[in-house]
């Protein structure tokens, strides 16, 4: 959470110009988003979020981010849509760095999510996933099953200095995955980084999902694997059944969900819970202890992945969705 | 410029309901603000600045503060004004800290202020301090000329680690301050942290004045003095007559300084540098060169005060007002 491009009024007031939304009022560096900085936009014709994409963004994927997010809007997903300018562009350069205004969406991340989000957040979720249909461009997920290998390679041999016994662990988990991983699921564009501050609500409404740069072409049903890690762990990673059915129930309401898919589930979220795993490893051995950006402790991965491994079928996840 | 304080949903949502300002739709911390935690808030009745006070604050101060703000604002100055809850208070507590809700000013400060700015911010400073008169409450200027010299002891022994020659520069300075200060100009509420951050533009039109943290009762005059050398000088520290002059004719087209104010003000310029050449000192040597707030370099102020010293009339800001 941090500013990390600073902008003038005039360049900025020289960059709103080209979008035709009036007059600058104010702006304000919004303490949110890890990658990015993101500033707060009044104008005399609305309020706007302004991404001004950092480094860990590659440029050659905006294209794919801010085109997904306008096929999305423009099919009914409440997500920020991307402004275009008097030329029709919606990517563009400011303080040296590529930028995009986006629509801002009200509404606030459930903290602590509760049943009534889950299901929401999965009927939401299945109505993303229908609504990405058609969508022509395609991304590589390169955090999703062949880059996991390469990614625990770089931190292997320091493994154990985050926890005694991680570098068997993963190895073994990793092996199991790559033998029997699904390969023949639906496939189609997934967001891949749905936790609860990337949706928001107003009350117990959803009101928008957000934060696209994770997005891909994946197993759609790993979009739900994801989330049951990221919604349903209580905070002492106990899972909780009742907001996995919430969730399930929610999607399956809205996208049919297939007996492979079904099926699927226990090792999807295992894929999932490694796939966290993986990054938090390597970010905790790589981010300075007195870094801006808060650690996140890889452990609890591990936590939820010892529950996926006791699961065997959907129905641990609290739901069998039998027909 | 950081968010010091999280607040969740609930809690933020049952503090906006005793304001009776509708329905809570976001908010944002916002990345300004060195001493506390601010929120842009979102309400289906507008928008607002939630303040958290940090543990540098003074809470037997806040009155004064809130109550300053809704002064001024009643007189027709353009500042955030305090919103009254259902029973009548400006001042709440919110995750075990005092907190206000103030407006949200629309505007932004200007990064390299012009000539035009400085005339409309010593017209709005005369206004600032006309609208002051009568407001009941008194707060004594801790960083006025009897806090510097208990300041000074605090990091004197290693006033040298900064500059080789700064203790001798104060003590020298100090003495001359202490011996000459002017006590017998008009007093009155001053802002006493007047810099460009502080003060709102759209276009060149100043839309409101901010931050009343360090306002005091002082001599009115010392308050220029402070934004001369806030407003007045280049980056490479030269002192820009023309915004000088811009600055003085200003405020005295709304009210006239007096024979006395006019004369002193070499000195008050000169106890301005001081002032923040010692709180800069101190803060750096006492803030961790990796903190999240960035230091400020005390020799900016050696150099301003270094110009002072050369200046033996107001006319060397620019302008004698000579009547």
């Amino acid at each position: 959470m941090a500013v990390y491009t600073e902008v003038s009024d005039e360049e900025l007031a020289r960059f709103i110009d080209a979008y035709g939304l009036g007059e600058l009022l104010s702006y304000k560096g919004i303490a949110e988003g890890v990658e990015n900085t993101n500033y707060l936009v009044h104008t005399t014709k609305g309020t706007f979020i302004l991404t001004i994409y950092e480094k860990r963004v590659d440029p050659d994927d905006l294209p794919f981010f801010l085109g997904l997010m306008e096929h999305l809007s423009a099919r009914g997903v409440t997500c920020p849509l991307p402004v275009r300018d008097a030329k029709g562009d919606i990517l563009n350069v400011l303080a040296g760095r590529h930028a995009a205004l986006i629509t801002f969406l009200e509404g606030m991340w459930p903290k602590r999510p509760k049943v009534a989000h889950c299901l929401e957040l999965g009927k939401a979720l299945a109505r993303m996933h229908v609504a990405g249909q058609g969508f022509p461009l395609r991304r590589v997920n390169a955090l999703g099953l062949q880059g996991w290998r390469p990614l625990f390679d770089e931190f292997a041999p320091r493994a154990e200095e985050i926890m005694p016994g991680l570098r068997d662990l993963i190895s073994t988990e990793l092996k199991f995955l790559e033998s029997s991983w699904p390969d023949r699921l639906p496939q189609g564009v997934i967001h891949a980084d749905l936790f609860p501050d990337n949706v928001f609500f107003i009350g117990e409404k959803l009101s928008g999902l957000i934060d696209f740069y994770f997005a891909c072409n994946d197993a759609l049903a790993y979009d739900i694997a994801i989330c049951l890690n990221a919604w349903c762990f209580e905070p002492n990673f106990d899972f909780n059944a009742t907001k996995g059915r919430a969730l399930l129930m929610g999607y399956d309401s809205v996208r049919r969900l297939s007996s492979e898919e079904r099926d699927a589930m226990p090792i999807l979220a295992r894929g999932a819970a490694m796939r966290f795993l993986l990054t938090r490893s390597f970010d905790w051995l790589n981010t300075p202890k007195d870094a801006l950006v808060a650690r996140k402790d890889p452990f609890d991965y591990v936590r939820r992945l010892r529950f996926h491994k006791s699961v065997a079928s959907i129905a641990g996840y609290g739901c069998e969705l039998a027909r």
